[in-house]
């Protein structure tokens, strides 16, 4: 089903002509593309930074649009890029287990992989298939191809070794998976993980958390608090301050709910 | 009346999925939604950064989008969340002053609490109304919603304590409102208190101003003149400089036009 | 002839209202216009950055949309504005050689001085032209208004001095042409200019450059590569790593090839 939406989430800053590039190919190709920036400041070649982006941002999307990820470490190595549809969501990926947390208790299918040359711009940068692979394929897909015609369908691809959290008699062990912009630690450890009104005790990185709030304004500003996510996952902050960075936490650091 | 356009303007930056999650329940309402960007950099939580970023740009607009604007400290707290139209322009902003210096001047009115629950997204989350409230409100009101479906209508909402210029015999005594990307000082004295002419001398933050200029390009690079903003206020700037980098100075920081 | 779509190239970063006011000018003239913003983090008054960035990515573009640049140093002095087509795109830019490396190798005509103040926002501001002037003229031209009426045509304008790579017996000498967010040295030495195998030997500021691949992914993270740029040019990279910062380089520094 044509959908004129086209969304872009990179890691190419906006300094570098790369997302300009990629805008020009797609209304090339589709004049009436209505392009939807997502994000181009995802840190360069993080792609569990992307897998968590795209897990907190696809979801609330309807399922027409083509959303295109361009995170590509791998980028002109045998990697594949894949297009796949994850409860109907449309994505074009590289195949670097990107869409590792999206995919996670939704169902992923209609992956094909993007080998059939003819919907590449020629000649292929053996550097920039955001560009001369991804873009094209997005615009065709918006103006209507069936992904079949993309290349063959597979039913394997790379899954980032994202941890779970592991819930033991006293307490659940966990890790910091994302830090927003605002230096909010958000965790992997889920609401329902947690008792009804909170728990007794929190701790990252070591550092014990005084307050479980419902939301940052229940505390005064430089208060250390842990409260759930807007996405309902356990999140650390400093009201109005920014934890990540008061504390020199990185993703990964160690979590523990008591 | 149903006008496709909503503006964004928040703090949430574009590493985090917040804003794409709030274009993705904007699309998910109204897919001909034509989502345009103001900021994402707005400075996290900075109500008084964002109110001249709002007067300085919404009066540009025509007046039928929606300008959604999320820059929230006290979100999930019991402050309100307000829709409202000042000369026109339709906002909607969490009640906490972002429209003061808009509205000044100027008349706001209609005027609505965003309580009506059947717009909100459910379940909402305590920490992020721009998605599960305002945004919905902005869906919905560019397919046509009327205002008063949103919530009661109401006439006392909160003003910053945004600080006028004092005009003496001798002088004028004012401050920084507002540093923009170039370093460059916007202070809160308008033109028409200056001399035709151009003042005397003006002062900030103790340092005197060598040049009253009409443009940057009329001093060689590296001098710190005065100036009439592009709005009409007072400057002052280091031609192809950045005057609050090179002075260490911050918005509040004391003007003296002679 | 009409085209809708309007995209945006700016130094004006996103924490200043400066954008916005200009998708609120041509909005106003031209509700149904689709900006599409290609940078705003174009660094300030960096009129070379601005020309690579804009030969890197127009041309991916199709000729229809209007191609608004204002990174102008020179703003309210008597340079000029003007409006030009490129093989066909359609730009609005200020007359300091923004566009000369687009313009390489291609064909520049209809170059026009926006100098009708009919079309002029009033009062136009000293210091915003892109608001006063290119914005109006932009959403004219996408209303289908006729270069022709902007303001007189000319057939002379600004050239940057930017500085072609010398071939002699033994070695190519260059520079440094643009560092992308990556922090990716792009040189302005052709591919054409290369041996088809690749060059023997590659130095940056005196750095002698370990490999030559195909691509990043083709040696180990924190290797220092040389290699074709998605556009054809040489360029030097470290795998994953950030080149520029890493040796402390800058756009100018001298590039061998042997």
């Amino acid at each position: 089903m044509p959908d004129p939406i086209i969304t872009l989430t990179t890691d190419f800053g906006e300094d570098s002509p790369y997302v300009a590039a990629m805008k020009g190919v797609i209304l090339g190709l589709n004049p009436d593309a209505r392009i939807v920036d997502l994000s181009h400041l995802i840190p360069a070649q993080d792609v569990v930074h992307a897998a968590f982006f795209l897990a907190e941002a696809i979801p609330y999307f309807p399922t027409g649009p083509i959303h295109v990820v361009v995170v590509d470490p791998g980028v002109g190595t045998p990697r594949h890029l894949l297009y796949g549809e994850i409860d109907g969501h449309r994505l074009a990926v590289p195949d670097n287990g990107v869409w590792t947390l999206l995919a996670r208790g939704r169902s992923l299918n209609r992956v094909h992989q993007l080998t059939e040359t003819r919907w590449w711009r020629k000649p292929v940068s053996a550097t920039f298939h955001g560009r001369d692979i991804l873009a094209p394929a997005a615009a065709q897909l918006s103006l209507g191809l069936d992904p079949e015609a993309l290349g063959p369908k597979i039913d394997d691809w790379i899954k980032l070794p994202l941890a779970l959290p592991a819930e033991h008699a006293e307490a659940v062990q966990g890790e910091v998976l994302f830090i927003d912009h605002f230096g909010n630690l958000i965790t992997n450890i889920p609401g329902a993980a947690l008792p009804p009104d909170g728990p007794r005790g929190v701790s990252v990185g070591g550092i014990r958390i005084q307050e479980w709030v419902r939301t940052y304004g229940d505390a005064p500003p430089g208060t250390l608090v842990a409260l759930l996510s807007s996405s309902g996952l356990l999140e650390i902050a400093i009201v109005q301050g920014n934890a990540a960075q008061r504390f020199g936490l990185q993703r990964g650091a160690a979590v523990q709910v008591y």
